[in-house]
């Protein structure tokens, strides 16, 4: 080793001083509101931009992450997860303080972890949860106003989970697909579904009150992946159901004739949340 | 009654078309983010000028508005009350929606009843219930930054809720009381109090989800009032005794020296919201 020529010292040095990039796994929590979404955009401050220009500075040099699901504008997120690629060594918490610092406090990590290389938040995900939640009081809820869409009329919660039940399972789901979408397949498999009715008074949420009288429809979806505005088309379909505008029965039907047309409303974005990414 | 004089008779017809006023005490929930509080003030939106401002066009003349308690800046409400004279007959229910059409959404008009005439939201009201909040995740929880004061450091409870049974009963609170204030007395009944921890995951409210591994802590105070930052001095202080910065037995140390220097600090405007108002 000793008559090893200065370069070649040099190369292992250096080597050494720059291990090869590991693959961090961030899981992440965001107040949508104001937010145009997961994606980077050429206005407006999105999840992607604001992660990637608080790593810049931490790593060195410009990093892209990659995101599980590209959540629209206003949407919010409990569990999202982004991946992306670290070339400078340092305990996973210290990384995550350091994004925390950076981020604004709409936007957090909740937790980070070191996955093997190669590994992707969006390709390697197996699976999906999203909530979408109804604030069904008379009176719109002044604090659920950020996180729930506002129905007044009474909407009965067992004709929407009959309703739902429909779609479990493997369909084509393009009648619930925004159009202009360009997937290669509107195939997706729903694995569960839940649609309850939480009344008030509910357990205090950490200083967030139930409103007295209150009613909130909570509908949950797990499935393999979603389409463009899948979860807001399958719920503003089942408040029409909800509101008796529409038979629980019809749901089989809009999803047997794949057309965009025959299913309701897209449902407004800030009542979404991603709850949850499967690996 | 056929021989009175026309003036009479157009006087008993402006009698029966305006009655005497009748007093209505709403309930209202409110958002106190961006609000200067419930008071109005020389520049800023409080509740008490956007009922006002929102009941003029209804009654046709100015309104004046009492609210049962004077809410600080940034402090939410779940159950205030107000109370003022309407002229004009209309049933509750009108009143409500014409209220709610013209507040701004983050205050908003939850009941309606008609109280005898000289009822005072403020005056007759017997005690009221503040609910402080406090986020006790490592990682401040986006969903809670509006309700919640974030306290990362680990909270002991059992020693918060020994302190807080100090101050049950009839007492001189001056040492919870802010400097300057200016009343009769600072001797108040605190009747009940609670102080528990909520571990995540919790029941979903309405569509605010709970951070993974987040835990929250909810202070709760009944009693027959409550002096100016009392409650929030209260929590200031107990955050101390849960973070082991004082004993749980100094509180009644604190009371008993009926000297604001002695208590901790205030807390954060934001984690507290006046639940409930009996009469």
């Amino acid at each position: 080793m000793k008559d090893l020529p200065v370069e070649a010292d040099a190369t292992i040095q250096a080597q050494a001083e720059a291990p090869p990039p590991r693959t961090v796994l961030l899981t992440l929590a965001y107040d949508g509101t104001g937010l145009v979404g997961w994606q980077r955009q050429p206005a407006g401050a999105s999840v992607q931009a604001l992660l990637e220009d608080a790593l810049a500075p931490i790593e060195g040099e410009r990093v892209v992450v990659t995101g599980a699901g590209r959540t629209d504008a206003g949407v919010h997120a409990l569990g999202q997860r982004a991946s992306f690629a670290l070339r400078r060594p340092m305990p996973l918490d210290v990384l995550q303080r350091a994004l925390n610092a950076r981020l604004p406090a709409q936007v957090r990590v909740t937790a980070a972890e070191w996955r093997p290389a190669g590994f992707s938040a969006r390709f390697d995900a197996r699976g999906k949860t999203y909530r979408y939640a109804i604030d069904n009081g008379r009176v719109a809820d002044p604090f659920a106003a950020r996180w729930a869409w506002h129905v007044p009329q009474p909407l009965e919660v067992t004709a929407m989970r009959e309703a739902l039940g429909a779609l479990v399972g493997t369909h084509d789901f393009a009648a619930f697909q925004s159009t202009g979408s360009d997937v290669e397949t509107s195939v997706r498999t729903l694995r569960a579904t839940t649609c309850r009715q939480e009344a008030a008074p509910l357990p205090a949420w950490g200083g967030v009150p139930a409103l007295p009288g209150g009613t909130r429809v909570v509908v949950e979806l797990e499935g393999d992946g979603f389409l463009r505005h899948m979860v807001r088309a399958i719920v503003g379909t089942l408040v029409e159901v909800g509101r008796g505008q529409r038979s629980a029965a019809d749901l089989a039907r809009v999803l047997a004739a794949r057309d965009r047309g025959e299913a309701g409303p897209t449902a407004p974005a800030h009542g979404l949340c991603l709850v949850d990414v499967r690996y």
